[in-house]
């Protein structure tokens, strides 16, 4: 880092690793590290935070006084404007009001989003959804995650609770989601649901690189797995776009590697079940994984 | 009418029939007249709009000079800011300038919505949804129309296209709706849909006062095929729910008709399978048909 002087500090904190990344003025990650930790309440989290963050500065030599705010992203529903994690099942966090430890353990101002609506803020002012004002984010990952930015700011729900869009149903007698409705879109467009559909189809398991490279060659049984999962995120996404209407949706997470075979393969279910016209149009997201200590980061600057 | 300075006059197209309100300065609609007209173009349908108006204030004794705008509303997609009709096909009007034909028709300044959005600005300045920044209306009839508030404002979709959330699938592999879909929430939850489950378990049609009444009563035929529908619409209201976490949603249109028996029997599909620990309440619109109209006319004195 050429550069001391930090400007922000991202936390991505996921159900066993932490990331910890140093952001310059323009939200870049100028260095970035990783550890495993124990979510010991939200008092033990926030002191991982410190040390790790701490090994950071030590690492490339910046002093942690000069970071101005941090921005954290977890996975749960979190009531942004308050700073409280409402549920967050594998960080053992529920009611919690963890910005408040976050800025207690740090002596910064911090501010606290879910991850996906953090990945979807960051897109928004840096990725592929960068122009939009109304626009989407879909994180296809374990499960859905699902970002929107109305107005050109990030929308919290009508409560300010989140947004839980992946538990939108599309298949009222499906299977089971984690969530314990049936056949949400989680359910059925998450890696997971992909895995589970190849898994199920192939009688043994596939890695995704793997299925997308024999679907892509032309593989009948894993072009039929794909096929079928094309057609249901495709819907999904046709879902989405008749109720929000949004100008652009961009996917995210791990099964958007598969990139333009992707696009190509949910574009003809988007157009068919797209209630409007001219259906809004679908690209591939471009940060990866650093989107969501990006966001939050930028969050924390506008909400500052 | 007491006093016949009339300050605005709304019209509520229908494919068959237009009414037309005058309404005072509190949006009460003082005096109403509604006559089937035939659809023939946008300048036709203003000019059998102005017909009824000059009919309407005749027999009141009102001057049509007096009023200072026309709010209209049809069942369509309206591209609300520019004033113009993209598909209304028992209108037969595809992208047509209708408000300007209004406009040059009364000479006066006027505003044209989507009916079940004009319904949905109603309910949240007079009705149902009064004092909500964030709320929905679903009228349940024919079809299934959603009105969305966000912000306290009208949320016409992300590119103005308007929300066509009817057309949220929640059965993949369920039946046709009129959109070419499968499983709409308006192919399962609609009055049609309800109208068509009836007759599908009983053998003969059935008319829905009848059907409640006998559900309400216990007659296990009956009872059934309302649980049903009360399965499917609680699921689709869980799934509203889920994307945009609204702080109240009111229903509207004739299933409404069923008033606390409707809620009491969807509450806890809703409560089951929304992913907030707080579901959203849940309640019934409250002013009926002529929501539309005055919903017109409110956007109309909101947006001049």
């Amino acid at each position: 880092m050429k550069n001391k002087s930090v400007f922000g500090i991202g936390f991505d904190i996921g159900g066993t690793n932490i990331a910890c990344g140093l952001l310059d003025g323009e939200y870049r990650i100028v260095e970035k590290l990783s550890r495993r930790f124990e979510p010991l309440g939200e008092d033990g989290i926030a002191a991982s935070m410190l040390e790790l963050s701490r090994a950071l500065c030590e690492k490339c030599g910046a002093s942690l006084e000069n970071a101005a705010y941090i921005g954290v992203c977890i996975p749960g529903s979190v009531d942004a404007k308050n700073g409280v994690v409402i549920d967050a099942y594998n960080l053992g966090l529920h009611d919690s009001a963890f910005r408040a430890a976050v800025e207690r353990t740090f002596d910064k101002p911090a501010a606290l989003l879910n991850d996906a609506d953090a990945a979807c803020l960051a897109e928004a002012r840096l990725g592929a959804l960068r122009g939009t004002e109304n626009s989407m984010l879909v994180t296809i990952g374990t499960g859905i995650g699902v970002g929107i930015v109305l107005g050109g700011r990030l929308f919290h729900g009508g409560r300010g609770l989140g947004v839980e869009a992946g538990h939108v149903q599309m298949d009222i007698h499906g299977a089971g989601c984690t969530c314990g409705r049936s056949g949400c879109i989680e359910a059925l467009c998450s890696a997971t649901a992909l895995a589970r559909l190849a898994e199920s189809a192939l009688g043994e398991a596939i890695a995704l690189p793997v299925l997308v490279e024999r679907a892509k060659n032309g593989d009948p049984a894993c072009k039929r797995v794909w096929d079928e999962y094309a057609f249901n995120l495709g819907n999904a996404l046709a879902s989405y776009i008749n109720i929000l209407d949004p100008q652009l949706i961009a996917l995210g997470g791990g099964v958007s590697g598969a990139g333009s075979f992707l696009i190509d393969s949910v574009r003809p279910h988007v157009d068919k079940n797209s209630f409007f016209r001219q259906p809004t149009p679908v690209t591939i997201a471009e940060l990866g994984n650093d989107a969501g200590l990006a966001g939050a980061c930028i969050y924390a600057l506008e909400s500052l």
